[in-house]
């Protein structure tokens, strides 16, 4: 009975079944506390998409333990709200729901949200540590640093794929994987480039006008990635030498050209359209066509770690920290 | 206290480490045997390394709870000698220690052991099974078919290092991945890539005449491996390519050029001569030394799956596959 496959051997893997390990792990650690951490969302757009995205972060968070409340304020007014916010220590973590200016001024009011209850990881502190390959917040290295919400979805998936080897020591452990992440924004690709590179692939960084390769350079002898620029170089030369490859570009014209993909390619879309066209699962091996379940259920680990930060401070390592006022490099789990 | 690497970051791994494993997963299969299995070792040449490996055998056997014995033949008498271990319950695994007449007399001696003794996996059947990606002996798929010790050593290692994703279905673990191996013997170069290519990967194998591929086709549709000529390419078309490296060409004169390969590469040499230099630490991101000890381990665990496949023989069973004349395909672990 020996027969030929006559489909393509691609594993399509729905990122439901990766955010339920995810929260199954949030739910464990939400256990030791004898409190329900409050997230406290801000709307001050009429974007309905940030509504109906408010409204599904409220839903996750309720169904998985944690207390939500929705508050309404005219943009104008956001930046008191978010003051008061941080000074009310029944608020455990603050999100907002961007874009709300749509300019400098959104960049502005992240920085407002203070540090210990920044979910989405926008604070500079934490976006310093994450291109910086720092890890954690302490000498002692017991605080994890807190990493962009939707980049670190990818991270994850890419863990739970097995992508991310485990024989290898942490940090480390995408050595000899070679990533191409097509789009390079502020909010997801570029920190995405960074953090993959810094865990140890060659990692080409594609956006419309140029690519760019990050890099810990040969034998991972640096500490953190560099980046190269590749002067006249396009997917023509990515693609084909790329074992992983993630793709979030706006827009229902925009698909990666499959053709150029390498036999037995991973490929994630973290765009909310599809980046890719059904005839991915004719060259890929694993296929990921959505990411949004991972990306909320990281939230909610964020929104733990930060819980968990706080509550473990210990006065003599802050003091300790603030005296020699520098950051060390350490090694544990991320 | 940033500091950069001065070292690069290749862990070399020691087949003793892989062997431990496998050994442990050797004694405790035996724990469910009421007898000491009785390894039979035939020596027709004076060949003095023959004699060490044999030794080595004995030794190996002896401390995992087998019995061992090493019978001296002349050469002329050893197919009688072959043929009277075949017929003696007491002896549960024969081994041969080739060359003996160095030409195709040796082939013959190879298929005079009875297949449900022979542990190298040298027998017509198991050799068909290998190339034909039939990975069992009987239609319900609980015997499995018997695997040459190099090769399977080699595979055995994969798995350890993680290279096997066990995320993908078995049987296409190695999906997305390219190797290279360079030595096409039919002892261990050529069985070895057409079981990676089994498993998924696409295999260059290097002979110094030329470059076969090995794959089972784009989306792995193909149910085995096919070999393709690429006529002109050398080890410089392949190894930047290959995430896997895979070397064992006898002689202390042969260097594997590490300047060609790939970033992060996993490099396995298989020669009893060091094919790598000391530098492929600067590249490689795992690199195996020497695979000699997992071969002997793997040589225990074919014997014990031997006696394994003798012990669970069902009557009925046994006369349904003659009735049908034929063999199946299943997926349980290798």
């Amino acid at each position: 009975m020996v027969t030929e496959a006559d489909i393509p051997m691609c594993k399509v893997v729905l990122a439901n079944r990766i955010a339920q390990g995810l929260l199954a792990e949030v739910s464990e650690g939400l256990k030791k506390f004898n409190k329900t951490p409050l997230l406290v969302g801000f709307l001050s757009s009429a974007d309905p998409a940030a509504r109906v995205y408010a409204e599904w972060t409220g839903k996750t968070c309720r169904e998985n333990g944690f207390k939500f409340e929705l508050r309404e304020v005219d943009r104008e007014e956001l930046e008191d709200a978010l003051i008061a916010a941080n000074n009310d220590d029944t608020v455990d973590g603050i999100m907002v729901y961007y874009p709300i200016f749509n300019d400098r001024q959104d960049q502005y009011l992240q920085q407002i949200v203070d540090v210990s209850k920044d979910v989405e990881g926008l604070s500079h502190k934490y976006i310093f540590n994450m291109y910086q390959n720092i890890r954690f917040l302490d000498p002692h290295a017991t605080k994890k640093s807190i990493l962009p919400c939707t980049p670190l979805a990818v991270i994850k998936i890419l863990e739970y794929l097995q992508v991310y080897n485990t024989f290898l020591p942490y940090g480390n452990r995408l050595h000899g994987h070679t990533v191409t992440v097509i789009n390079r924004s502020e909010v997801v690709g570029r920190p995405l480039a960074a953090l993959l590179a810094n865990d140890g692939a060659c990692v080409y960084s594609v956006d419309i006008k140029d690519v760019q390769q990050f890099h810990r350079g040969e034998g991972l002898r640096k500490r953190r990635h560099e980046v190269t620029e590749k002067p006249g170089w396009t997917l023509e030369n990515c693609l084909p030498q790329s074992d992983v490859v993630i793709s979030g570009v706006p827009g229902k014209e925009y698909k990666v050209p499959v053709h150029l993909l390498r036999e037995g390619a991973v490929c994630i879309n973290f765009s909310s359209d599809k980046n890719f066209g059904p005839e991915v699962k004719e060259k890929a091996s694993i296929y990921v066509p959505a990411i949004g379940k991972v990306t909320i259920s990281v939230l909610l680990r964020n929104l733990l770690r930060i819980v968990q930060n706080r509550t473990e401070t210990d006065t003599q390592v802050e003091k300790q920290v603030e005296k020699e006022g520098n950051i060390e490099i350490a090694t544990p789990d991320k």
